[in-house]
Formats: C-alpha cells, sequence, structure tokens
C-alpha cells in the first residue's frame, strides 16, 4: 500500500496496528544517491573508513522511499501473515537534499513516481528535533506580541477600514455564521497589514488566517469564537496537529522502537544509517558510537544478504543480490505460505517487475528471511515462528558489509574482527601511472589482485599462498627496481600513509582475529571473492561500456586495460 | 513541443533552422531550487552582494527545463509566427546537485512531469568543457593497449576458450551475418575477462561490445569488419556520435550564441546566470567579469519586468508578474495577432494553466514583448519588426533585479548606478531583539522600514524626507540611548562593518549616480515599492501563517510582529 501525506492520517492507525502484531518487519529503502563524489567505496576501506563513507552518504544523499513489511507466523494456517506498505518521502519544505542524477534515472527507469513524490510525499524529522520542537511550543506563547496599529491618513485606506469593521460587526452578530472570507484577489499587502494590525487588534474573540484560494493567491479567513479561551485553544489544537503533520513517518519509526520487534534488511547498513541520520538523531562519527546507538534504539537487527552467502545457500545460490536471492529462493527452496493480512494490502511472491520499489523490496526481502530461516530449521519449522530459531543467532546484529575484500559483515554487538592485510602491498604512483606498470612492477608475484584507491595510489594484494618472508623478499626486490616517484611498503609497516586510517584503534597485527568472526569471513566462499575481483571498480563507470573512455576519468584507464565490464551492483 | 533525448536528435534541425530565421527568441527556466540556505535576498544587497547570491544558487541547484519561443514578424501577414520548444534538462549520470523540496513540489504541483525528466532529461555541458572533450578526443588512441591474455589452467575455463574460439572463427566465415550475440546470463565476470583478454586479442577485425539485454544484464555484440580500418573508423564514428549525444541541448545554446538575435527574457538574471554556468562556462567571481561575459556572449538582452514596471504599463499593471503580466496584455492591452509557425509547434494565448512549464512561459514572456512594443509604438507597429523599434534603446541590455529596496536593475553595457544609502541605518543587536525593540530605539523618525539581513543585524530606512543634518543628529540621540550590546551606524560611515561588502569599489557616496539610472529609478513607481516593504522577509517563510509559528526560525518574528502575510513571489 502506498502511504504519502494524502492518506497517512487515516492509515496510521492500521500501520502501528500491524507493527503491534507482527514476529518481525522486514525493511527496504531508496535514496536519492548512493556514493558521494570521492566517498567510492574501496574493497580495502578500514571498517571505521567504511562507515565514514556511509555516513556521508546518508547526510548528503535524501531518502525518498521507505518500505515496511510485517511478518507474522498463524500457527493454525500454518502460513505468514503479511502487511506492506510502501512510504514516499520528503524531507520538511525548503530543505536541501543532493541528488545523484544516475540514481533518479535508475529509479525512474524502474518505475519510481517522482510526481507523487515531489507532490504528495511525507515529511519526517528525528525523534531529537521532535523532543526540541515540542519543548519550544511548551515556551512559545500561542500568540505573538499585538501589532501596533498603522497610522492612517489616506482618505481610502479610512474608508477600507471603516467597512471591514462594519463587516466584521455584522459578522460577529450573526450566529449561524462562525467563518467569514475576505477574498484575497481584493486585497493589497497594505490591505492585509491594516486588518491585521488595526481591525484583528479591536476584536479579541476572533482569529485571522491566510489561506489559500483555489484560484491562486490567498484568501483571509476570520474564524469566531465565544471567548478568548476557546480562540487559545482552538490555537493550540491546530498548534498540535500541525506538529503531528511535520512530525510525519517519524510518527511510524517511533513505534518501530518502542515496539522491540526484531528488524530484517537485505545488505542494510546503509538504510540503517539513513533511518538514523533522518529520523533518529544525526549520526556520530565513529563506528563504534553507531554501534552502540543502534543497539540502543532496535534490539535485534537481521540481514538475509549475510544468511544468503552461508551454506546451505551459498552452495546454489550465487547472486545474493535481492531480486536474484528471491528468485532462487522461491524456485530452488520451498517457502513457507504466504497470505495478506485481512484488511490491508501486500505483494504476492508472483509478483515481479516491481523489484527496486521500497515496499516491494521489503516484502521480498521479508520472504527471504522466512524461506531461509524454514530451510535451516527443516521439519520443525511449523512448531513456531521462525523468528525464535537458534539458527538465528549467528546472524544477530550483524550486518553485510559490500565490495570488501576481507571485512564481510560489522557486528554491532561485539567487536569487529581485524583482517590480517599484513602480506598486502601499498603503492603510491604518478597519475600517469597504469595497471601494466602495476604488472610491470610485481612481476614477482604469480597472482596477484590490483584493488585502486585512486589514480595515485592502490594496494596489491598476493593471491597465491605466500609467507611474510617472502613477501619482506619480494619488496626488497621491488625497492630495488622502483622507479623514483613510486613507493612501495606492507599495509602494516608505518609510513605516515595517508591510506592507513587514522582512527583505526591500533596496528591490525596486534589483535588477535576473533576466531568466530574468522569462521564467518571463511564461509563468504571463494566464488564470490572471484566476483568482486571483477566488479568495475568504482561507481562512475557505471555507464561505461569498453568502446566509450572518452570521458577521461580516473576509473577508465582501469577498464579498457583490464577489460573489466560493468557488473550489475547488487546493492 | 516537449524536447527530451528521446526526440532531440530528430528534432534539432527544426531547432536551429527556427532559431536561424526568427527576430529574436525568449527563454525560460526552471531550476531544483532559488536560493540556497544562508543566501536569501536582502532589499539592500549590494549589487555585488545580489550577483554572488544568483552565483551561488546558479552553482548549487539544477536547471531541468529550459524553454525557448522564436518570434518572427510577417509583414504580409502583420502576424508574428512562432515555434516553442521546452526542454528537459538533466546533468550528465552521476552528477549531483541540490534540490529544494519547496521548489520541486511547487513545480510537481504545477504538473511538471518528474518522471520524464529523470528517465529521458537531455543532457548538457559548457562550450568549455565540449572545447576540453574534443581536444582529448583527438589525443586519446581509439582503443586502449591491447589487454594481456589471462593464465587459463582450469578444464572448464580451457573447454570455455575453445569453444567460444570456434564459433567466432565460424562467425567470420559466414558472409551474411555481420553481428553475432554471446548472452550475457551465461556468461560470469570471468568469462568475459577471458573473451575481452584472451579471444579479442586474437581477431583483429572484430569488435567486442558490452550491451543491456531486455532481461536485464548485459549480452556481449560481436562486430565484424573487412578490415582494421574499417574497425576503427566505426570505432571513430561511434565516439563522434557518443560525444554529441552528451553534449545533447549545449548544441541549441551554440546556436543561440551563434545567431546573434535578441534575447527576451522575463525577470532573467537567474536564468542567465544558469545558462552560463551550465552551458557556457562556469560564472565569474566579480559581477563586473559577468556582465562582461554575458555580452560577449549575447549581444543583445531584454528583460519583459523591466519595460512593465514602466510608464504607461506601471500605471494599470499592477503585479509585474509573469503571468499577471501576461494577462494584463492580453486584456487590457492590444496584443498583435499571433500564429505558430508551420510544421511546427507552440501554444496560443488561450491556452492557461500551463504557467511554470519553461515553453509556456518562454511563450507568455514573447507575447509580453511584442505587446509591449506594440503599445509603445502606436499605429508605426505593422511597419516593421518590432525589434527594431526605438523604444528598446531604453532598455537594452538591463536586468531585472527583484526584491531590491533601491537597485531596479543590472546595466550589462554601462557602468551601474549606486544608490545614495547615506540616511540608511545599520544596526548590530541581540538575537533576543524584536522588531517591537527597534521601533523602540529609533522612536525619533515617524516613518521607517526596518530591513532584517540575520536575527543580529537589519537596516532601519528612514521613509518620511529627512535631510543629513537630522540623520546624524538622531544617530547622537539613539547612540545616547543605546543598550550596550546594540551597535548603530549610518550606511555609509565605516565600522570594519561586517554588511558592507567587502568587493564594492568604494564608499556609496563618492559615486555619483548616474542621472539616466537615477531617472529609471523613479519609474520604478511607488505603489511597487510600498508592496516590496509588505513581501515576506525571506524565502524561508513562504511555508508560515500567522498562527504557524511553531518552527522558531528567525525570520519568525518578524512575520508575528509585524503581521506580514505571504505575499506570492513574483519571480
Amino acid at each position: 500500500m502506498e502511504i504519502t501525506k494524502r492518506n497517512f492520517k487515516s492509515l496510521l492507525p492500521n500501520i502501528l496496528d500491524a507493527i503491534e502484531k507482527c514476529d518481525f518487519i522486514a525493511i527496504d529503502a531508496e535514496f536519492t544517491g548512493l556514493r558521494p563524489t570521492g566517498y567510492n567505496l574501496c574493497e580495502l576501506d578500514t571498517l571505521e573508513e567504511r562507515y565514514a563513507k556511509i555516513r556521508h552518504s546518508a547526510q548528503q544523499y535524501g531518502m525518498i522511499q521507505f518500505g515496511i513489511s510485517t511478518f507474522r507466523y498463524s500457527p493454525n494456517t500454518k502460513r505468514y501473515t503479511h502487511a506492506t506498505f510502501c512510504f514516499y518521502l520528503l524531507a520538511k519544505p525548503g530543505a536541501n537534499e543532493v541528488i545523484d542524477t544516475s540514481s533518479l534515472n535508475f529509479l525512474a527507469n524502474n518505475g519510481f513516481d517522482f510526481n507523487k513524490l515531489y507532490k504528495d510525499g511525507l515529511p519526517y524529522m528525528t525523534l531529537k528535533e521532535e523532543g526540541e520542537k515540542k519543548l519550544k511550543l511548551k515556551e512559545t506563547p500561542l500568540e505573538g506580541t499585538k501589532p501596533s496599529p498603522v497610522k492612517v491618513t489616506e482618505i481610502a485606506a479610512k474608508t477600507f477600514l471603516k467597512e471591514t469593521e462594519n463587516k466584521i460587526v455584522a459578522f460577529m452578530k450573526d450566529e449561524n455564521c462562525q467563518e467569514m472570507i475576505l477574498e484575497g484577489k481584493t486585497l493589497t499587502g497594505f490591505h492585509r497589514k491594516l486588518i491585521y494590525n488595526n481591525i484583528a487588534a479591536k476584536f479579541e474573540n476572533i482569529l485571522i488566517q491566510s489561506v489559500n484560494c483555489d484560484t491562486g493567491g490567498k484568501n483571509l479567513l476570520l474564524k469566531k469564537f465565544n471567548s478568548v479561551t476557546a480562540r487559545l485553544q482552538h490555537l493550540e489544537e491546530e498548534r498540535q496537529q500541525n506538529l503531528d503533520e511535520k512530525i510525519g513517518f517519524t510518527h511510524v519509526i517511533r513505534k518501530l522502537l518502542e515496539s522491540d520487534k526484531p528488524l530484517v534488511g537485505h545488505n542494510c547498513f546503509l538504510d540503517i544509517a539513513h533511518l538514523f541520520e533522518k529520523m533518529v538523531m544525526p549520526l556520530p562519527e565513529k563506528v563504534e558510537a553507531f554501534k552502540k546507538m543502534v543497539l540502543t534504539n532496535f534490539p535485534l537487527i537481521y540481514d538475509t544478504k549475510l544468511i544468503a552467502k552461508d551454506p546451505p545457500f551459498s552452495a546454489d545460490i550465487p547472486n545474493t543480490g535481492l531480486e536474484a536471492l528471491f528468485g532462487d529462493l522461491c524456485n530452488k527452496y520451498d517457502p513457507p505460505l504466504f497470505e495478506v493480512e485481512s484488511g490491508l494490502e501486500s505483494h504476492s511472491i508472483r509478483d515481479s517487475s516491481k523489484a527496486h520499489d521500497a515496499g516491494y523490496d521489503a516484502f521480498m526481502t521479508g520472504v527471504c528471511f522466512v524461506s531461509m530461516l524454514k530451510t535451516l530449521e527443516g521439519p520443525r519449522w511449523t512448531k513456531k515462528s521462525l523468528v525464535e530459531s537458534k539458527h538465528l543467532l549467528l546472524y544477530a546484529n550483524r550486518i553485510n558489509i559490500m565490495h570488501s575484500y576481507d571485512i564481510p559483515l560489522i557486528n554491532l554487538s561485539a567487536s569487529d574482527a581485524q583482517p590480517d592485510r599484513s602480506k598486502i602491498f601499498v603503492v603510491e604512483c604518478p597519475e600517469s601511472w597504469s595497471q601494466a606498470d602495476v604488472y610491470g612492477l610485481f612481476s614477482l608475484l604469480k597472482s596477484l589482485k590490483i584493488v585502486w584507491v585512486n589514480s595515485t595510489s592502490l594496494y596489491v594484494i598476493p593471491t597465491e599462498e605466500i609467507d611474510m618472508k617472502t613477501c619482506r623478499k619480494h619488496l626488497k626486490a621491488i625497492h630495488a627496481t622502483c622507479p623514483p616517484l613510486v613507493h612501495v611498503r606492507l599495509y602494516n609497516d608505518s609510513a605516515g600513509s595517508k591510506r592507513k586510517s587514522e582512527s583505526d584503534s591500533g596496528p591490525a597485527e596486534s589483535l588477535a582475529p576473533n576466531p568466530k568472526e574468522f569462521k564467518r569471513l571463511k564461509s563468504v566462499g571463494s566464488s564470490q571473492l572471484s566476483q568482486m575481483t571483477l566488479e568495475s571498480p568504482s561507481a562512475d563507470d557505471n555507464h561505461k561500456m569498453i568502446t566509450d573512455d572518452i570521458g577521461g576519468s580516473k576509473g577508465g584507464k582501469n577498464d579498457v586495460t583490464d577489460g573489466v565490464f560493468q557488473v550489475p551492483d547488487d546493492w
């Protein structure tokens, strides 16, 4: 069900009720952009660096659609009942947001209705802002100080004042009439000022408001009350209603937080970041503070992409992008039965071509979640809601990290593993350097992977078995043949390097990897790692073909020399 | 006629022809925002300050629609023949632009089709970029260096290589077949790499390209040529065509510049600024450089708002907003007859409800222009194109400055007049100060106007006749009663003030006003000045009513205490 500011108020009780009753809530969101210029993801980002990029993206771009799909298990029918709400979100009037033309082009081509968004998008604010606004309201008088009457000397103005005053006196006497309209087209700015400053001040039991009229422009609406108290109460109610409208979608997020229901997303790092930045409070600077903030607010989060990357699914689901995963799970596995929550709307697993609608994506995520859990749980699955499955323990509060060489996830409720990067070479080179130059310099390595950070810095990862001693020997040989402007060192060697994240807690080697996390890392599967190797190095190259390298962007050189084709982003 | 990337190529000859044949070109544009946060217009902006705000707006926001209406006079039929083209513009893929949610909400409510924009918007680039790209193309080889073949050890990969090679040999022999498709869904990233690195390098007369397939994903398209030369020529043609597509709308702007036809806009400072920033070259920092740049590129620009503000129109056209002006000119005056250029499309003066479509606005601007000139020219108007009217001399290369207290225009081809601000008081006050505090401090003045710059700085303009001596006397008296944190001085007195623009060429009093410009300033008419006084102080207040002051923004205090109602912006 699509939710805009037109139907939000009337549907809010149903939405809150669906959240209240469900076992878990699947979410998805659409944004005006993903990767700000200069913030491309790098496969060797540290977790702190990756978080900084995600945070920057959430601060800069807008969240324009949020999908919520509520699922609850009915033991009687052995079915999952679901309801889906797709919210069109438009930041408050006058808010400035950045858009990425490619992202909006992609969404428009996938059926996103931008006219609906810009006409009827639902506003929102952070819970922090909501609190501040409520506090401020308490301190602000319902009305400002009375305006001083304007001195009137012109005869025309005097006549206007007298006539209007007579009209209002008659209106106050007429018991059948509670409201009066003064037509805007007959009123200049000066007339309006006179009415407000000279007339309104005289009649304590009326309220003057400017209202849009059908023909454009603004009429003046006069409302009559029995007492000043009644007028003030009316103002108070209007103020509350107005605030409620501005809070908008945040009413739903507050309920989500209060409900303590598990949240399920697919590759949902960015979704969670946007959700906090826009509807809870600004994202903190450091990833540890972020983890704490998320866990304080949501007790339990699952990421379906992580589950899908593990056995048994990793064996026959090569692409864990949401749409592909959904298709494979529905076809190759045996999903439970689903039915739409009575009186509400949702999707069917036979709907297609709705992907990239946040509501449908949330629905697919929920279906993937229960389908995978049913598989893991085996025949016992009918006993109770799958959300209580012990198979979930491994995945609780772990979120997938995409496009990373060696950090498969972020663990919200524990310290994150530090990958061993001791055998990775860090290279600084002149801008003119190409992939071929790098291969030349590293000819001692039989098999390697190059990760460009930008046009003058890159990593070389040996992809053969190699011990630390050989690594150091190679480094020595490389230093001997290295051109003067090229600098090579090993990842953990200090070099005052720009790339070594200053925000890391210490050198990677000093932190022993958490064995459990290390096991998980292994379970990512070599097929996925080799796929990563072939992905385009940056989002900037999305629109390039090999024969189309006229832009001259830095990323281009990799395309041409490496023959890398665009692999669709499985975000 | 709406122009997108779907129909641009086929219609371009008609567009260029219409520009070639016309007497003048009316233009209008729509943007993703008008006033960036912190850049609100102030009625006492210096010209340099105002230009800086316009420039910042053009740098930050997107131009999403550009309307061109070409008009030519036919002496035989005594009619104006016109054609209108409305271009949907979307900056190049991956470009980041800022949007103002209020602006897009306004446009969506006025029928702007954002789905069309984001799906099919036409790209553009500056002429400067175009030149750079062409230069770069000349220097860039058509193909990158040959990729090195990948070492293949796995049996499956070896089999794939052999099979594919056999297919290609057969394809090369088959004279009836010029193209072959390898289906994307059968190809992993590794397979693609093998085809590109190992197979393509072997067959010099084929070209491998990645193409989108209907079912999503990408196929590989193999094209066959008779010789390497033929293949390179094909690549060269593709490259040129690709560049042409990327140049997009800039083809039209180049023609506009080359045609030397007069350009007519309505309140077009921002339109011109965007046009240069996006399609010619980045805007310079200083207003004098901007004036020079515009005049170097366009020999003649008219602004219909300036003509409308002068007699005889000022007498019975109170609102010079485009739509109101158009209505008044069509109803109260006697516009010439119009007809649509044969074989092309345009609008009719009886079309309504199309306002804020850049094409229709450009059309209205053109109609306003000839209607006013016909009135000014009198019965002689039928003799020749009105564009040659001597009445235009007064308006040539002068552009309206909106929402200014004393600078009605910018003169592109001469020095701009410096308004006399010697009797204006500059006030710095604590954030807690309200309008009432200012009135209290300035109680010596019988009549005054307050212009807030921000919450701690404002101007007080005496609106009664007052001589310099009295001004100084008042200042002395004010200083005597002034609270410690309030600072008051006269505009021309030095104070190391933040508000006195550092970029002005010197103090205002040292520059004698140009008498001709001063006359023009007078002709703005007192009715307009008094209207200005009543306009809301800032764009931020657009969405406020008097009873709706819960936001607590700085601008709010003016609204409440001054009783200022929203007056629609006549941009």
